[in-house]
C-alpha cells in the first residue's frame, strides 16, 4: 500500500519554514484571535490561499496594515440568498467587501420553484466563487399541501443532493414542519433518515419541554426562530446551537443579546436569515449584525467569535473561521473594531477588490413564470368576485410585520360584484398559480396596503412562489400579472393601464440577472412608484413585504394561496364569504 | 429508494413526549448544564442508556438528588491507561465511581510491545465496556532506532486500524518526532496521509515560530506538552488545542491555568497523560484535575466544561460531554461542587455501583518477555563491565523527573572490572532486550537511586519496554531479571538471593490482570521492600519511576537502551568508558 501525501502538505511545511516565499504578507496587524481570545500584534503570512503562520516572512506582495485591526471573514450560519432578489454572485459581490466569506444558506425559495434541478444549478453555478457558499436542503418543500409549488422535494432528493456534494451540502435546512416531526410523520422521517449524520437546523419557534424534548430527538440542532429570552435559553439548556437572528424583516438580537454569558457564547452564532437588497448596500450583511451585537455591548472578540469560529464549528467547516496556520485566508483588516468598518477585505488571500465573482458556467435563461389561465393570460374577469353574503374574511396587513389579522368586513357590492374599496383601504388581492399545473386562482381582500388606486404584483411569494396580485382596479391587476409572467417574474407596479415601475427576477421569478446596483436602484423605483398611488406617502416597501408573506400560509392569522384563503390557526381553507 | 428510520428515533420521540416510561429519572438535581453555562433546576429523565429531557416524566426508577449538582461524565482527552499499569477495564473500574465516562488513549507502550495486533486486542476487549475507550494510533513505534521495541507501526498499520475501527479510532497520537515532520521524513509523511481527515494530536515541547507553523501544516491540532504560559498563549494563537496536563509524573495546571480566559476556554482541555495506581486510587483521575482546577480559581462551571464538552467536541465525540436532550446519559451527582465529590455516577444511565467492567471475551495469557541471552536466563556474568579506561559516563537519576544529567565519574574497580559502589550511590544499570530478537544488554552505571544493596528491575521501560535492571549486586541483578522473565513482567525488588516483593504485569509486561486494589497493594509493598534496601528510608517510588524513563532516549541528557548508552543531546549512541 503507498499513501500519498494529500494536499501539499511538503510544500506546506516548507512555505511554513520560509524556504518558498509567501503569496502576501499581512505586515503591522494586531490580530483579533478568535481561538486564543486575545488581540495581538502579527504578521501574517498567506500562500495558496491559506494562512502560513505569523512571523517574518518573505512575500511576493505586502500590505501594511498600519496597526490596524485583522479578524477573520464573516460567516452567515443561516441565510436565503433569495431575500436578496440577487444571484448568488451578486450577493458575493456585494457582501464580501462588507466583510462575508461564506454563508449556509436554505435556498428554500429555489427549491419551491424549481426543486432539486434548481438548487443543483446553482451549486454549480457558485462552485469556484471565492466567497463560499454552503448549502443545507430545504426540508419542507412544500411548506403545506394547501398550495401550489413548484416542485416537491422529498427523502430520494436529499439524499441525491448530500450524496452529490459531500463538501457543500451540509444537511437539511430548518425542519419548520415540527407538528409533523412530533407525529413522526413518515416522509419527514425519511428525509431525515436521508439526511443520516449530516447537520439538521431546526426551526420550531416558541416550541418547549416534552415536545422541544421530541423534536431534539429527531435530529435538529440548532434554531433560529427564537424571539424571548426565555425561550433562547431553554433550547441552549436543552443543547441547540442558538442562531441569534437579525434580519431586514426579523430582528431579534437586541431582544436576545442578553442571553448570552462567557460560558455558552461558544453556542451561539450571528445570523441574518434574510438580507433585502436596500439593506444590505445601505447596512451591510453580518457586519452590520457583528456591529449592532457590538453596540449592544457584547465585547467586540464576543461578537466575532459569534459570526466566524462558532460558525464554522457548529456546521463542521475545518480551517474556516479563524485566523491561524493553515486555515484559509479569508480575512478582514479593519479601520475600526467597535465601529467594525472593514478597510480591505481577502478571500482566500486575494484583495476582495480585484476578485471577480460571476458564475461558472451559462446562466439558465428560461421563463418560469407559466399561466394556466385562458389563453396563457389574465383578463380583469378574472379578479371578478360575484356577491355571496354581506361579508368577508379579509387580511389584515400589518407595517413591518410578516403576520396578518384576520378581518372581517362588509365589501362595497357593485353591479352584484364585490369590489375594492380605497375610502377604506380594501384592495382586492389574487394569488394566481404559475408552474404551469392548475391554473388556480385564489381571491380575496387585504386592508392596510395604502393603495389608491392601480395594481401591484410579484412573484416573490413565500413559499409556493405564485404570482399574487393586489390592487384597486382589476384591469390593472391584470396587467401587472401579465408583465411579470412575460418578463419571466418580479415585481411590477402599475396604474391606469401604465407601468410605473418594474423589477424583472428572471431567475425563476426569484433573482435579478442584472448588478447589485442595479437592482437596488429598480427597488427603489418601486417605492417611489408606490408611494406615487398610495394614500400614505410614506408607505414605500411596506407592500412589497406584506405581499410576499400573504401567501405563506404557516404564520397566522389569515393568508391566501392559489387554493384560497387559510386560516392559519385552524391550518385549514376556508371560504371567502361568511 | 427507501429510507429506513435510524437509531430508533421514533421511539425516542414517544419517549420524549412521555407516550412511554423512561428508565431513570433524577429528581430534584441542579444541573450544571456546559451547553447554556448556567446552573438550573432539573428533573433528568433518562431512557435507553441515553437523555430523553428534562420534566416531568414518568420512570422505571427515581432517583432524587435531593438539590445536588448534576453535571457531564468526565473525559480524559489523553491518557496512556498502561500507566495505570492496569487492564482499560480495571481502570474503568477505578475511574468510573470517580466520574471518568471516557478517554483518549495512545496506546504507546502496548504498541511498542506487541504492535498493531496488540491494540487490536485490547479495541476488542474493550469494545462492550460502559467506559468508552477511544484510541488514538501511536505515531512514533518505534521512538528511535537506537533502542530495539518488540513491534513497529507503519503508516499500512495507521490505515487498518482507522479504517477497522471507524468510530473509536479518532486518529494519530501524539507526533512526537517534530524534527522528523519538518524534514518531511516519508514515513511520517505515510502516516499522516493514511490517517487523513482524522484528528492528529501534537507533542512538540517548546517549538516555537516558523518550526510550529510547519509542524501544524503537517496537520497536528492539539498539543499537551506544554510547561510554560508564554508557549501555551503561541500554541492558542497558532490554533492548536491546548490539553492542559496534570499528570502523576508531569503536573503542569499550576504553571498554565493562567492562561484560560472567557474567550479562549472551549479552546482547552483537562487532560492526565498518565496516572500511577496510588496516584488514581488515592487522588483520583480527572475529578483529581477538575478539583484542582478549582482550587487553582477556576469557575467550577469552566473546569467542567474542560473536561467534558470541550474535549468531546475537538475530538468529534457526538452526543458526548454534556447533560441535554439526544446525549449519552454519562452523568454525575455531586455531593459538593466545589470540592467536586462524586455522589453517584451513571453510564449509559446505569448506576456505576451496579455496573461491570470486565473484558469482552478471553484475555491472551502468552508471556511475552523473551529473552535471547545464552539458555534463555541471565547470569551474573552478564552484568560484568571490564575496565577499559579510568572514567565512565554516568546517568544521574533527578527525583521526581525523568529527565537525567549526563554525569561523567570513576568507577570502582574489583579484579579489572567495574563494579557497583553503594557508598557513592553508584549502582549498575543493564537494558535487556526482551522481545526475542537479538539478546542485546546495554550496560552503565546510575547515580541517584538510593540503593544500598540487592537489585530492582522491571519491564515497564520507555518506549520499547525491554527489562531494565538496576543494583549493587550483578547476581541480585540476573535474579531479579529471571524472576520477571519468568512471571511475564513486572517489577521486582530483590536482595540477597531472595525475592522481597514483586507485581507482576503479565500483559504485554504492562498491565496486571489483578484487580486494582491488589496492584495498589503490591506497589506499596514494591515501595516498602525498595526502602528496606535504600539508604534513603523515603526513597520509596523514586526508583521506578526513574528506571521506567531511563531508556527513553528522546528525553534528555543521558538514557540506557539495549543498544547502549545515548546522549540524547547530541541524539546519537556513545561508548561508556570516556
Amino acid at each position: 500500500m503507498v499513501f500519498e501525501v494529500h494536499d501539499g502538505i511538503e510544500h506546506r511545511i516548507d512555505l511554513a519554514l520560509g524556504n518558498a516565499p509567501a503569496d502576501l504578507l499581512l505586515k503591522n496587524a494586531r490580530l483579533v484571535n478568535v481561538l486564543s481570545g486575545d488581540i495581538h500584534p502579527a504578521d501574517i503570512a498567506v500562500a495558496d490561499g491559506m494562512i502560513v503562520g505569523f512571523g517574518d516572512y518573505q512575500a511576493k506582495k505586502v500590505v501594511d496594515c498600519q496597526g490596524r485591526y485583522v479578524c477573520p471573514g464573516l460567516i452567515d450560519g443561516h441565510i436565503h440568498i433569495e431575500s436578496t432578489l440577487l444571484t448568488p454572485w451578486e450577493f458575493a459581490r456585494a457582501a464580501a467587501p462588507r466583510g462575508t466569506c461564506a454563508v449556509v444558506w436554505d435556498p428554500h425559495e429555489i427549491g419551491n420553484v424549481l426543486g432539486r434541478a434548481g438548487i443543483e444549478t446553482l451549486l454549480e453555478l457558485t462552485r469556484d466563487c471565492p466567497l463560499d457558499f454552503y448549502v443545507m436542503i430545504p426540508s419542507c418543500v412544500p411548506a403545506t399541501n394547501m398550495e401550489t409549488s413548484g416542485a416537491v422535494l422529498n427523502a430520494e432528493d436529499v439524499a441525491y443532493l448530500a450524496g452529490r456534494y459531500p463538501e457543500r451540502v451540509l444537511g437539511l435546512a430548518e425542519l419548520m414542519n415540527y407538528p409533523g416531526v412530533l407525529a413522526k410523520d413518515p416522509a419527514i422521517m425519511a428525509k431525515i433518515a436521508a439526511c443520516q449524520c449530516k447537520i439538521i437546523d431546526g426551526h420550531a419557534p416558541l416550541l418547549s419541554g416534552k415536545q422541544l424534548n421530541a423534536y431534539i430527538a429527531a435530529g435538529p440542532s440548532s434554531d433560529h426562530e427564537c424571539t424571548d429570552p426565555r425561550e433562547a435559553v431553554e433550547k441552549l439548556r436543552a443543547g441547540m446551537h442558538l442562531l441569534m437572528r437579525e434580519g431586514s424583516d426579523e430582528r431579534n438580537l437586541t431582544d436576545l443579546v442578553g442571553v448570552v454569558n462567557e460560558h455558552n457564547a461558544a453556542n451561539i452564532s450571528l445570523v441574518c436569515d434574510d438580507r433585502e437588497p436596500i439593506d444590505l448596500t445601505t447596512n451591510g450583511h453580518m457586519d452590520h449584525n457583528v456591529r449592532m451585537a457590538i453596540g449592544l455591548g457584547l465585547d467586540p472578540m464576543r461578537a466575532i467569535q459569534m459570526a466566524s469560529i462558532n460558525t464554522a464549528r457548529h456546521y463542521g467547516l475545518r480551517g474556516r473561521g479563524a485566523v491561524a496556520p493553515g486555515y484559509r485566508a479569508d480575512l478582514l483588516v479593519l479601520d475600526d473594531l467597535q465601529g467594525f468598518k472593514v478597510w480591505k477585505a481577502f478571500l482566500k488571500g486575494r484583495d476582495v477588490a480585484e476578485t471577480t465573482f460571476g458564475p461558472s458556467g451559462q446562466v439558465p435563461q428560461e421563463n418560469t413564470v407559466h399561466l394556466s389561465c385562458s389563453g396563457g393570460k389574465l383578463r380583469a374577469e378574472d379578479f371578478a368576485i360575484p356577491q355571496v353574503s354581506h361579508e368577508v374574511r379579509c387580511i389584515g396587513a400589518i407595517p413591518g410585520q410578516i403576520i396578518s389579522k384576520a378581518l372581517k368586513v362588509t365589501p362595497k357590492v357593485v353591479d352584484g360584484f364585490a369590489v375594492a374599496d380605497p375610502s377604506r383601504d380594501i384592495a382586492k388581492v389574487a394569488v394566481v398559480e404559475r408552474h404551469g399545473r392548475n391554473g388556480n386562482i385564489g381571491l380575496a381582500f387585504v386592508n392596510g396596503l395604502s393603495l389608491a388606486r392601480g395594481a401591484v404584483a410579484g412573484t416573490v411569494a413565500h413559499d409556493a412562489h405564485n404570482l399574487i396580485v393586489a390592487g384597486m382596479d382589476d384591469a390593472d391587476m391584470a396587467l401587472a400579472g401579465n408583465v411579470l409572467a412575460e418578463c419571466g417574474g418580479g415585481y411590477v407596479v402599475v396604474a391606469g393601464g401604465k407601468v410605473l415601475a418594474k423589477l424583472e427576477l428572471h431567475f425563476a421569478g426569484l433573482m435579478s440577472l442584472r448588478p447589485f446596483e442595479e437592482v437596488v436602484a429598480a427597488q427603489k423605483a418601486l417605492h417611489a412608484a408606490y408611494e406615487s398611488i398610495a394614500v400614505d406617502p410614506a408607505a414605500g416597501a411596506r407592500p412589497f413585504m406584506a405581499l410576499s408573506f400573504m401567501s405563506l400560509a404557516v404564520i397566522p392569522e389569515l393568508k391566501l394561496t392559489d387554493q384560497g384563503l387559510v386560516d392559519v390557526t385552524l391550518f385549514e381553507k376556508v371560504g371567502l364569504w361568511l
